[in-house]
């Protein structure tokens, strides 16, 4: 991902100049600005925090890693950027929050899914009512392959549904524009057995609870063998709207043996105008020239209902989130644009 | 069904003759039995199952009768086809079951969607390993409108799980060859308020769990205002099966609106082919001339599935189910062609 | 054809009573009389024609034989159904127009498209003026085989225009409601050599110009291996219609190798419907409960352009259609329902 | 165009870099290449023609100038990249030929389709014998307006058919591996009457005959009101590949009135990477890292086939055209990867 943000910022983003990179990987930091000529390149970050006249990070370490960083960064006053998820605990969000609130600075979630032109369309048309009252939520993320074990570890990724379907929970309640209150999960290791040994797993489905007395199933899985899978869709009281295909290029062959046609490999095929968007606001709402984008709310709310699915998974039970007073807080969250 | 019954035996089913027509509506018996050339009609089925040379019934009663006119009909030694669900309770599959396997008579259940092209084409897909062994199984069941409100209350139909879900929780046994042993439900009146005056709900959202370890949901809604919109997928480990469509005919139209086609508007005209291949392989099961297709153990299963998810949506918590005996006796059933 | 007729008029057809079959080969009417039910076989079709109470008669025999069949039943006074096409020569349909015109009987012409569901409501999207003023009419007509070399020969079936595309020179007249006056062909035999030895080919895309200035162009094909592709447009002065469908089944099977699905094998899978509607309509016609369907003057117009666009194929030039007086007969004939 | 390229080589080319920018309306080239952060900005293109350390050049002029500004480009010895159509008149284009050729400098013509991914994979496909032997050629080429009367006239955009079908043509000769040797147009103005104000019309299909023996037909058209729709299949001896969608976003609504999506609009939102990748081919190709493009021979190919269907709509005849010479010069050039 810092590989990409690198390409966009040094080529593609209007009013962007990317100044140094950092990388703690030995020459890698090199590699990269040399490659994207960039001027400055460190191993340590808080080098390139320290640098004058640098106006934002975006931050694409390991979840593991983020809530240390954005504390550094918020330290150093610079606006944010960080990929999702935001952290993989409430403790990392909340001590994130913190540094941010007390900092003042602009901050965006890397919830890219928001600023693709399907899911965009679809948040429209669900605000101008074309659905009527949404009723039921609907969320297919599958991925076309195993990741590698030590990305896999919960401690590294958060496991299979921090890493996954916090894409799908965003969406949810950004499409649905209402809290998610309960969740319970069935999962299992179906497929790749390796899993286990790192302690994620392969496949879950997850049933939803909105506070507006919505529903929602989202299904992750990492066994798409034919391609990268992401189909949405939200049933209202007067229609409903879906999001989604698999098919990548426009051909159709047909022969004796059938009608068949290729699909989206992976995520930057399905999502690269999304990630590059993404960034172009990141850097007009920095400008002061638009409204911010997925906050560090939004980001908080979806490692909150992930962490609640994967414990409800782990013990078998529906699992109720505390909404209380994030429901207040994050009201306008799920209201704002993007 | 009734009448969709009485035309397909009238004309459409070789080898059957249809000799009689019972209803308890005083004069509807005669109208049905004269519209499609039928020579008697009862008000009382129970002379209806007193005629000499009758072979077999269908059975298209409330569900809540089921259990007494297959116990009436096996005692006189008649084959049964009796619509689905099997019954509204536990107890009555039972006594149903033990008055068929007493009479020895042929049975079968109307799980139609076993007849489908495309279902049975699904099966044949994942028996010979074409997408690896099944991981998850995925199922929207949505209605078009609002039932009678006479005929939602749950002493009737049995509600929204039993008579909507029912025909997914079968074609979920079938493809993925294994029994559910856990249920969890969300749902919820969200559209029509008046089924709460009855005690039934409009949408559900149902996680399962199967005996392989493999996954499923199982969305139902009552308020698809766009039309009949019923459809499956498996994922397995290879690769995935969606079965489905909700597009009607083959027109597209195109302005300056958009493009846009039509949707299918019901059961009927999704299911109509299937509805007659089910009779149709009745009718040769009973002329012994095919194996026997969804079983009364089928009809059993179904329904003990869809009890435990209403239970389970009652009571905000997951039901086990108590499959000892069953997975045993039932392991056959998942396993046979139909 | 004939016996497909026979199935749908001895069971599907209410009204219809099918009291005989006739067939030249040997054995051949008596084994399908057997087989529906039906009481009187013939080897002379005028024996047939010669019986007391019979009401109207399907011509199913090779189109060389239809207007001596159609003089011979309109002599008896008999109702006609013609199968397509009406005849092989202007000179034939003329004798058969001024049997059926000088007898005073009902005539119905085979073809069936007009009665296929999505092609109804195509014409009735554009009578609602839902794509302005029709422009261009495209058709693809792909057949997934080599006919018998006995049945493509010219002066048996007409030849590859005459027997394929006369349903696209029907439809297209039908949809865009104009004569068409000029055609220009380019074709070949271009897969199945065979063809050639019987003077018959394969492939081609025939340019048309209507009346009303608008444009078309039909492709036929004998080639299409993977399976029964029929689609038709018509492009207007504010949208389009698209009409047709390969796929078969509702089943997509998703794997490393892509996406894929069924094609519609042949014409009974596609068209199935519209044989048993357009059989029912014609009882109907007869028993005065309907409007006139396609006309013996639709016949005769889809012949003159099959047979215009062939000799243009022949003789590498654009040829013109005589239409002064066609125009002027048929033009209620393009306008009305079906 | 002119801005889209500059757009693409300011930022998108790796290898490019933009020196200068020329445009004879008064201020123009100045803006532009502010816009762009271009150096040096002409008036006059003999001015930037004449700059030192030019390699390349890029012409997206009217179409009636190329053939002068090729000369010129060609005699100052940059290598040329070429916007379609190469000129108004096969005298144009044999002068801008022999200055090319006389020069020996790279020459690539904008045929940006041989670019996009669909069209790549067809002809890969079809080069692996996926559908046997190209047998029909069809296309279809829908603009969703009017173009401005002053562009529409012969002389500036040589008319529809030079105008519009040159991409067709250039794609069938490209995946057919054959020349045109006749066509027959059929046409005329049917929606825009002021097109024929300035001698244009609005709609054409066009019947194609390959050196092959192939057939083809392309249709092209002012009035797709509701998008901008381009679509191409070939028929083979063994199946066939279609290329081509005109949805927009993946997102579909079902409501009451039924299902919906939305139309590419227009060219740029269809040919996007297409128009990119060419530029990144002819940059590519000046470094000798890449085997050339569409060639200056492809382009007079084009213009000769557009140029003879014109005239067959013109004098309502098959026009022959002269191949003898062209077809062994361009035998190369069809077979060519791009």
């Amino acid at each position: 991902m810092g590989s990409i943000f690198c390409g966009h910022l040094s080529r593609l983003v209007p009013g962007a100049e990317l100044a140094a990179v950092a990388d703690p990987v030995p020459g890698l930091a090199e590699r990269t600005a040399a490659e994207h000529g960039v001027a400055h390149a460190f191993v340590n970050y808080r080098d390139l925090l320290s640098m004058a006249d640098l106006e934002a990070v975006i931050i694409a370490t390991p979840a593991s890693t983020h809530a240390d960083v954005i504390e550094d960064a918020a330290r150093a006053g610079r606006a944010i950027f960080c990929e999702k998820p935001l952290a993989l605990s409430l403790e990392q969000c909340d001590r994130a929050i913190r540094a941010v609130e007390g900092a003042g600075i602009p901050f965006q979630i890397g919830h890219m899914r928001r600023f693709d032109a399907g899911y965009a369309r679809a948040r429209r048309l669900i605000e101008e009512g074309a659905i009527g009252e949404p009723v039921t939520f609907k969320a297919v993320g599958r991925d076309p392959m195993m990741p590698r074990l030590d990305y896999a570890r919960p401690e590294v990724s958060g496991g299979l549904i921090v890493d996954m379907a916090i894409h799908d929970f965003d969406i949810g309640r950004w499409l649905m524009r209402s809290e998610v209150t309960r969740v319970f999960t069935e999962g299992g290791t179906l497929v790749f057995d390796e899993l286990n040994t790192v302690g994620d797993f392969d496949n879950a489905v997850i049933n939803l609870k909105f506070a507006s007395g919505a529903l929602g199933n989202v299904e992750v899985s990492r066994n798409a063998l034919y391609g990268y899978d992401i189909r949405t869709e939200v049933l209202g009281s007067k229609g409903a709207v879906m999001i989604g295909r698999f098919r990548q290029t426009p051909v159709l062959l047909l022969t004796g043996e059938g009608v068949g046609y290729d699909v989206v490999p992976y995520i930057t095929e399905r999502f690269g105008d999304a990630y590059l968007a993404e960034v172009r606001h990141f850097v007009r709402m920095v400008q002061r020239l638009e409204e911010p984008g997925p906050s560090i709310y939004d980001g908080r709310a979806g490692t909150e209902i992930a962490l609640a699915a994967t414990r409800s998974y782990r013990e078998g039970r529906p699992v109720t989130l505390p909404l209380a007073a994030a429901v207040a807080r994050d009201a306008e969250s799920t209201r704002t644009p993007q």
